[in-house]
Parts: structure tokens; sequence; C-alpha cells
């Protein structure tokens, strides 16, 4: 598995790799991860794309994490990431919402700490690429995080309000949509000690056993 | 079941109930409907609280639209709204996200409209329990909202990101995870004949397919 890493190649940072991570470990498969960087072209061209993650498995590419956790789903049944069609289908709606409203509002709070993280040959593109998405500095983007606290936190409702009615996203046991949303979180984890999450919030009551959950995995990854 | 209504009886219009007739049609099962206002607190006094929906089946009460529809996928089980535990438990993820983002977004857009359709003898505890909850006049929550559209239509993006890859969000069939978006969307189009959607959002195109499922149930509904 080709993985996103930081100048310290054991920072790893991608909440779509750490998706991927997480569906390996729930599945109990050994994975071999491979050190990526933004500018790493050609370590990849053979995925016909330019995105991690990318696994290899038995001579088969798969990339993109959703496809990824369907291939894994459909070569190594059990334990169950979805639990059937429907529960894959609704997990949808779980990775669309991670995918717009929680890496957008993430990104937003560690913009600029990820720069001091990633590979310093990766570092133009990065300030270019994601200056022109926003329209502004990564400096500006950031500015005044504090500020935007309450308004990030809010918007983790849905959440908060599946976790008063059962322990984990899947309900009695940890599904994909568990990974989704821990695996985001792994982003600013792993990029950033800034402090997204109020320690009484049950989100972050939800994630601290998540992180202990695949023999720690989440907990003793490496954080800048 | 006891089913919220307007001064016309046959305007029915409350987002929770719609996500239960919708799960009473997909299973098909009959139902008699039995029109309820606010102020009616007598009529459910039965079930111990005071919200519709409420469904009486075989001598038993069940109330509250996840719990009744819990129920329903219980007693008949095919066809299915879940797909199973996982499947229920990540519907719970999609019920979150409407009870949070959907209706919250959608009462500024219609809160005033709703007054002219309720009961006369409701008007004065919708009124004034909304305008505390809202800290402002209903008019003025109201106001302006046209300006507010985008906005709201860009916090559909998650629904519009499954449909991309689905036709509906419960996958090749409907599930209930449709039930709970259509159901809230029930709301604004019987209590108001503001247009929430660009007609060309998929989000739309979604909406009238599930307009037309269960004999046309939602297409038939009467509007203000």
């Amino acid at each position: 598995m080709h993985d996103l890493a930081g100048e310290d190649p054991d920072v790893r940072f991608s909440p779509y790799c750490w998706r991927t991570r997480f569906a390996l470990a729930h599945k109990g498969l050994p994975v071999e991860t491979v050190p990526w960087r933004f500018t790493d072209h050609d370590a990849i061209a053979f995925s016909g794309q330019g995105k991690v993650p990318v696994i290899q498995d038995d001579g088969k590419t798969v990339f993109d994490s959703w496809t990824i956790a369907t291939y894994l789903e459909d070569q190594v049944p059990a334990p169950t990431l979805f639990g059937g069609t429907t529960g894959r289908a609704h997990a949808l709606f779980v990775n669309a919402w991670a995918d717009s409203v929680l890496v957008g509002g993430i990104a937003r709070f560690i913009v600029r700490d990820l720069l001091d993280v990633i590979a310093p040959k990766d570092r133009d593109y990065f300030r270019s690429s994601r200056e022109a998405r926003f329209g502004r500095s990564l400096e500006e983007v950031q500015a005044g995080r504090e500020d935007r606290l309450t308004v990030f936190r809010d918007a983790l409702l849905p959440v908060r309000l599946v976790l008063r009615r059962q322990q984990w996203l899947g309900g009695a046991a940890p599904s994909y949509a568990d990974h989704i949303i821990a695996g985001t979180l792994m982003w600013p984890r792993c990029a950033s000690r800034f402090e997204l999450l109020d320690r009484n919030d049950p989100v972050a009551e939800w994630q601290d056993r998540m992180l202990d959950l695949y023999g720690g995995l989440g907990r003793s990854a490496k954080r800048p």
C-alpha cells in the first residue's frame, strides 16, 4: 500500500489512507506500506492515476479508499465492514459526509501546519495547489482557528447523536463507518498539535476507543 | 397512526410522520391515519408522551419515527428497511444528519409559512414555542430566504455525492435512508410553496423518483 508520508517517513496523515489502514486491520490483513509523497508521480503511475491510497494485492491494483473498502469486503467477507449491500449503501452517505463536511472543515484548521510536516520537495506543490483551491494563503486560511472551533464542533452533531444511541457508528461493533470518520480524524492528529475536539465530547470518547482498536494502531501512530 | 395535520385535515406536513408513512408503504402495510394538531395533548396521552408519529398496532403503542422504523423492521422483515443490523446502525447516521442539518436548515425557510398552514388553535403555541427557540420572530427567521438558498443547497452535498454512485440512498433499491430524507423534504413540500431545490439538482431528480414510489404516495399529498 502506498501511503502518504511526511518529511519523516513514519508520519502518515492522509485521511483516506487511514480509512484503508483501519479497514485492513479490521479484516486482520497484513499490509506493507510504502511511504509516498505528493510529488512522487512515477511511483504510482502503474495505477493509472495520481492519488493514494493505492493497494497492490496478488497482482491486482486498487485505488480510492471507498473502492478499496468494497474490494476488501468482496475478497474477505468476514469480519464484515458493511454488513451487506444496504449497509454498504448507507456507509456511502457517511463517506460522502466525511469527504465534504469533515475534510473541508478540518482543512481550515491544519492546512498551514501540514506545510511543516510534509516533505520539503512537496511544499511548493502543496502551497500553490491549496492556495489556488482556497483563494487565500495557507496562513490566512488557518488564521483565527480558535474562534472557529465552536462552529466546527457543532458540525459533528450527527456523529454525536448517533453515539447517544449506540457505541459505534457500526452499531454494537465497529464498521467501515467508524473507519471513515476515525480515519479522517487521524489527519489532524498526525499533521498538527491543534486540538480539534473537546475532550469531554462523546465524539472524543469514541475516538479514544477507536485509537485503541487493532492493537492500538491509531494510538501508536507517530505525531509531529 | 396519529399524523400531524394542518387547518385542512388533508394537509400532512410532519417530516417525522412522513418517514413513517414511507416506511409503512415500503412494507406494504395498510394504515389508518388520524389527523392530529400540536395542541391535541389528550389525543395521544395514551402514548405517555406528546409528539407524533404514534402508531398503534395490535394493542401495542410505538412512538418516535426511528423507533417505529425499527419496530416495523422487526415485525415485518421483508421488504427490508435496513438490510440488517449494520445497515440499521448506518441509517442512524442519516437520521441524525437529517434531524440536525436538514430539519434545522429547512425550518429557517418555511417556519412563517407553517403558521398559515397549521390549525388556528395551534398558532399561539406554534409562534411562541418557535420564537423562543430561534430567539426571533417567525417573520425575522424566514426573511431573506432567497439569499440563503445557495448555502442550504450546498449543505445537501453529501446526498448529491451518494446519488452520483447509486440510484437510491439504499443502493439499488430504496431503504429507510431514502424515507428519512424524502420524508423530511415532504415537510417544506406540504407546508409551503417555496422551492428549496434547484430542479436540475440530482437531489431533486431523486426526490421526483421518491414521490412516485408506493403508488405516488408523496406525489399525491395535498399541498397548501
